[in-house]
């Protein structure tokens, strides 16, 4: 297993591993790409290991039950990590399932053989104050796409994000929040958003839409540790506009406070600081078995 | 330009082009895969040709011009049809278009250079009878994932068709019926429906999920000029259960009439056949500049 490195292409991955071995091709029938038949789980690596790794792991097997979808092995997955991170630092890990090759039509196959890559991109470069000094955010027009079996899940048909994700170029926009059709807001095109009432942290029901991120899940945890009320509800963009405080997550930023949203400024000292710092640090915490 | 023939994997296309070359992979950071970030036609070819061609094109570009992603050259491609269907009868044309390379991330380049793939596969075999005598339908559990603006266009993010074909394998039932969230119905998960009320011919709207295929189109400016009242509607199960006929449409099959659908019987003899023998008789016409 030696994976394929400096594919020539300069927007693709520093390297990657397709089923264990160095290539960086697929068929053009494999229906991850015919029909977005997949997932994927996007990953922090730190000190040459993953962050967060069992909660990914757990999302991924949760999203291959859900499709159908056989989930890879854990052992070999692993040990593939292991080598696609050799003499690596930091980056990020993408690791991508499809349902594999297919015949032309929806049907999938009884018997899928399920296609595993892995990608190592270099970290993303965000401003280091937008972790402390806050961000600035924007509401989308681009709806976020409705389906009951398939919220949550960080699956590939995600053209609702792509489209929210192009409506800005300014660079001083952080992150844009998408709705629901019904006008609910679900979260950011990457993050997921939480709402600070004072007394209680809120984030979006994530029954119908937007993907339960694994810095949800964590900051959800560590609040309910620390006492704090917590609770998913639906959230109008009113119900922002009038919060004390708001924040974002996703795996790669950990948390970013909110500076302003929409034109409406936040005063960051409102927010629940020991919560914030608490889920940036355990983000940032490398779990490997 | 000469289209790569026989690939080893048995449930690939029989010939492919990619970007005019005999190619039949793709990096796997295409964004088609990573996103869905892309759309597809699916061609029926009769003696050589293609049927419907600018039904086919006109609906590619919208979904383009829908994605903002640059619509592929008609010259050139109609150029790689003709090459791809050399010495070809019937088959059925796949044409793919993704928003080609891409880093990680949501956000499109402000410049993408799309990758176009044309995919032939031999013609799906379906019964003979199933034109005449008609198809047994059911009612699918997954529902339409639901967005208006990637609601009519045939993109790549299509995880719903697929879970709801994945809830049978009978081969006596043609097709599942899908719903969207709110329980109204948007159609099969390869076919729109229409509905037959004895004087009116109805089909549901699809400005909030569903594909608006090019026979739709066709039988619905047909059933025009035969001077039938034609309405788009919205459509609870109760009024399929309640309706004297049903069809249903898509390029490959043309039409099929209904005969069953969850366990209610319908009389064949009570729909429109003028309208259906045209439809059909035009879905298979060929037209090719």
């Amino acid at each position: 297993m030696d994976p394929r490195s400096a594919p020539p292409d300069a927007a693709g991955p520093l390297r990657v591993l397709i089923d264990g071995a160095g290539a960086d091709v697929v068929p053009i029938w494999d229906r991850g790409l015919a029909y977005g038949d997949g997932l994927f789980e996007t990953v922090l690596i730190r000190d040459g290991a993953p962050c967060q790794w069992s909660r990914h792991l757990a999302r991924l097997t949760l999203g291959c039950t859900r499709l159908g979808i056989p989930a890879p092995p854990v052992g070999p997955l692993e040990d593939e990590v292991r080598d696609l991170l050799q003499g690596i630092d930091t980056g990020v890990l993408k690791v991508l399932i499809t349902r594999g090759t297919g015949g032309r039509g929806y049907r999938p196959a009884a018997d899928p053989q399920p296609r595993r890559a892995l990608l190592l991109y270099p970290l993303p470069t965000w401003p280091d104050t937008w972790c402390t000094a806050g961000v600035n955010l924007r509401f989308c027009l681009t709806r976020a796409s409705q389906n009951r079996t398939l919220a949550g899940i960080k699956h590939l048909n995600r053209l609702d994000s792509v489209l929210a994700r192009a409506e800005w170029t300014d660079p001083e926009i952080a992150e844009g929040l998408m709705l629901r059709e019904d006008g609910q807001v679900i979260g950011g095109t990457m993050t997921n958003l939480f709402l600070w009432t004072g007394t209680a942290l809120l984030t979006p029901v994530l029954d119908l839409a937007g993907i339960a991120g694994t810095v949800r899940a964590l900051t959800l945890e560590i609040a309910s540790r620390q006492g704090l009320d917590c609770r998913e509800r639906d959230l109008p963009p009113r119900a922002l506009r009038e919060a004390p405080g708001l924040f974002v997550t996703n795996s790669l930023i950990g948390v970013w406070p909110v500076r302003r949203l929409d034109g409406r400024d936040y005063d960051l000292g409102r927010l629940p600081w020991s919560l914030l710092k608490a889920v940036a640090a355990a983000a940032r915490t490398t779990e490997w078995p």
